[in-house]
């Protein structure tokens, strides 16, 4: 049998451009002589589509676009992943299922048994789970159909009480297929293959794997579907970050066969924040970027990234300083926006400032320059940032990363804003890894900024190390309680000084007001915040400890 | 048996405040010679505890309070809500527990079976389902003890598959506890004691029912707890928006019947919202709020709650008019300052507004005033009242209404700004119920403010109903959207064009990326904007009919 999995980037609720991409790949299956093509999970909708599942108008134009790309499975037989209604009359009013299509007809329907519901998913929020088990035939060759989390039940302490593939292993099929939607992270390729090679290993068949590719706003799909042999051996990954497409001749395993590249994680990042950047825009419609350039390292490694993704041209940089800019400031932003190519203007803000503060004064009077005065600043980049924004239909790139994000060393509704946030998932301490891999061939970004100080440059020399500690030490913290989610005590005990890490914890716990109103967040971290991290803003924990 | 029913306000994760005012509840209930005293669902963590959940220092947190709060019971018995580890080895990790507390320690557990994982409810992120069923005894009487949704799975079309009270009943119990955290929405009591009285009366029982009261940011907790007889007949509710304490005698419960007094929505509605305000500060340790008062009724609604909230010297008003300002428009919000006695100043932002504009300059050459201008004032606005936030500790409320939020009738970063949204649960239509309630008894929010036509005032003579219809017909509209969940053939099929229809709904799919930054909204409708609706930014559904 020949089996066809196609790999393809889908937008949530474009029925019209999901439907044409699968046709199209069903007709290019066909002429190549495919038996079957598979397609990822929820493909028809694209994955999540979040609660848009609660509109029965929804479900039933899924079911409709469903019923159209059947009538061009003749000859060939299609699997594709759809929401169904459950019509048990218990339970959950869906299923995540995948569809069985051919002789021009939807034959029958798998649905999804483990419905993941941690982090940043929510299946269990729609879905009711799968409790029956049977293989489909294609072909006379019997298939294991299965839909993505329903193979990660695997470790020693399993997340599910189930385990469809020992239920379906009983029918002796001959062959796994498994339509997937599995988001990057900076590990997650390698613990994906890591799980669908013991489970080909563990059941001895061989496995066919789709996963969708292409970013949603937050959540980024690296494709990197698989076929896997029957001891478990990886036979090919299809391209990673992009849209494809191969064959599987069942009686001819081998000679698919070809050796992968792992990238390293921060080459990953890069791919994946580019794709990020460039499918917001694609999908949204729009075409330009703007961003303030404020001669750091951030501003610049979002700069490069955006003009990776959207062309040099269409990324305009705005330098805004004020009276505490030091001079390698406008400078190291010149020289940025020169590397790259891209416009930029000047606009000096001090005018603004003081303007602001005078209006203030008679409020003010009798108080000394602090937060309020520092945050007047990068709130007036923010006003004037957004104004070009709003003039000219750029969209505005937040230039945030995770470190400033998580103990609140930012303005909100200054430098806090933008429609997307292209580091907020990033460290510091990665922004400057990354900062490295731009350059690794030619210098992009000024080696001035990257070996400078971090300063916000809100105040007469002013330094990041005034308020935070080194960000190696920083960052380790941060990434213990965020990703590890160790307490307190437990982070001590890794060697940290407890007054320490209690107030870098506390700054994490009542900043959440501030997260809870960032721009969606390019995810590459296990834990990211956004929709996969969710905290109470009125919550005491550590806030009070000392 | 002597059961008392403690309605108490707990604050999440702090674990000092919560165990000493359930110890405190304890001792009473023993002086007032109570055998068992029940408390609510997670009470020692606080609901909805979100994730810190899955911090191990949390749950140990949660069993170190618990096992001193089992040191008081003595000579009583207590049942308090609270997460424990699965230590079964398979599922997740935790259980939604009630604990049974007597002799001085913990004796035993009771899983919740059901958990909720729709709208704001994220349980099944969290919590594995109880499989196994058995009643606790006390003080020789059989209890059916039961957590919060276990209850709800009562109509033709249930949510789950499993009905807990079916399983407990076969033990013959005397009566049902149930211990909740069921947030307020203007219907949520009415339907909770729909489904409670359905319950006692099916399986002929007596049913002890214990809610949570106050705010945990957007969720509000009504309180509402209640003893119910085994005809399905409610013998007493507890207050509402209060913490109560009651006691019931099994022997006589006829003694404790009482009229209860069912309040009209739009005063539910109020008493919610001062609640709401009132806990946000507190909770978060902050006395005074500040807000833009613009003449409008939006500001007017908002700056009443506030004051009743927090004390009208508490509450600050800042009148920043611009060129586009009515000559009415100040003079309605210093009617309404001095009506309620509240301090207020007047920042004209014109000056402001000239420099970003002549900053801007350069840029906008040959382009003519339009929606980036507007934004511009909104900003200005937005970056004084938080320069004046910063400087004094005060936390900003947000003025914005659902129907504008909706259609994203409002700037980002401008009038979108706030701690805490007070009003961004209610359509305009609502907000001018509120406002002739809030006046039943004197004019507090000036007549004139109330009648004329609403209006943004960033550009000349400008209206509201130049951009949109009628607030009847919108906010109609948008509710069969939103709370309704119908599509735009199906609201059209209710009698609106179509094509307004679809510009209404296309309106608020474009703008998903607006509310996605939009403070927490305190949530007193079954669909709010914020955690209990989610959508994707990307998705093009609806975005594109035309």
């Amino acid at each position: 049998m020949r089996i066809a999995i196609s790999q393809l980037n889908f937008h949530i609720g474009n029925f019209v451009e999901n439907q044409s991409q699968i046709i199209n790949s069903v007709e290019n299956a066909k002429e190549k002589n495919a038996d079957l093509v598979i397609f990822a999970e929820l493909a028809v909708s694209g994955y999540p589509p979040r609660d848009f599942l609660e509109f029965d108008d929804f479900i039933k134009k899924c079911y409709l676009s469903l019923k159209e790309i059947a009538k061009s499975c003749v000859g060939i037989t299609a699997i594709v992943g759809t929401p169904i209604k459950n019509k048990t009359g218990k339970g959950k009013n869906l299923f995540n299922s995948a569809a069985v299509l051919a002789d021009g007809e939807i034959q029958c329907f798998r649905n999804k048994t483990l419905l993941p519901n941690y982090d940043i998913f929510d299946e269990y929020r729609y879905f009711e789970p799968n409790r029956s088990f049977s293989c489909i035939e294609v072909n006379e060759k019997k298939i294991a159909l299965t839909i993505c989390e329903d193979l990660w039940n695997e470790d020693d302490n399993p997340l599910y009480v189930e385990n469809p593939m020992d239920e379906l292993i009983g029918e002796n099929p001959d062959l796994i297929v498994n339509i997937a939607a599995s988001p990057f992270h900076y590990k997650q390729a390698e613990t994906r293959k890591k799980i669908l090679c013991a489970t080909a290993k563990k059941y001895n068949l061989p496995l066919f794997y789709v996963n969708h590719v292409g970013a949603q706003t937050e959540l980024l799909f690296d494709g990197g579907s698989l076929s896997i042999d029957s001891h478990g051996e990886i036979l090919k990954e299809l391209k990673y970050f992009e849209p494809d497409f191969e064959i599987f001749d069942t009686e001819n395993l081998e000679s698919s066969r070809c050796e992968s590249v792992v990238k390293p994680k921060i080459a990953l990042i890069y791919d994946a924040l580019v794709m990020g950047v460039r499918n917001y825009f694609q999908k949204l419609g729009f075409k330009k970027a703007i961003l303030g350039l404020s001669g750091g390292i951030d501003s610049a490694v979002v700069a490069a990234l955006a003009a990776d993704a959207l062309g040099n041209e269409n990324v305009l940089g705005v330098l805004l300083p004020s009276q505490y800019s030091s001079d390698h400031s406008v400078k190291d932003a010149e020289d940025l926006a020169k590397n790259i190519g891209m416009p930029f203007n000047i606009i000096p803000i001090k005018e603004l400032y003081e303007t602001s503060e005078s209006l203030l004064k008679p409020l003010f009077e009798g108080t000394s320059f602090g937060l309020a005065e520092e945050n007047l600043q990068a709130r007036a980049r923010g006003i004037l940032l957004m104004a070009i924004s709003n003039k000219f239909g750029h969209i505005l790139l937040n230039t945030s990363n995770k470190s400033e994000a998580a103990v609140g060393y930012s303005t909100l509704y200054g430098d806090m804003n933008g429609g997307l946030s292209v580091l907020g998932d990033l460290y510091k301490t990665e922004v400057f890894e990354l900062a490295n891999y731009i350059n690794r061939n030619k210098i992009i970004i000024p080696i001035n900024t990257i070996e400078k100080p971090p300063s916000a440059e809100l105040r007469p020399d002013q330094k990041d190390s005034d308020s935070l500690p080194d960000y190696d030490i920083l960052d380790t913290i941060l990434f213990e309680y965020i990703e590890n989610r160790l307490g307190p005590e437990e982070i001590t005990n890794l060697g940290f000084d407890k007054n320490l890490v209690n107030r870098i914890l506390k700054m994490v716990n009542i900043t959440e007001y501030k997260r809870f109103q960032t721009p969606p967040i390019l995810r590459v971290s296990t834990k990211a915040f956004g929709m996969g991290r969710r905290m109470p803003i009125v919550g005491k924990y550590l806030s009070q400890i000392s």
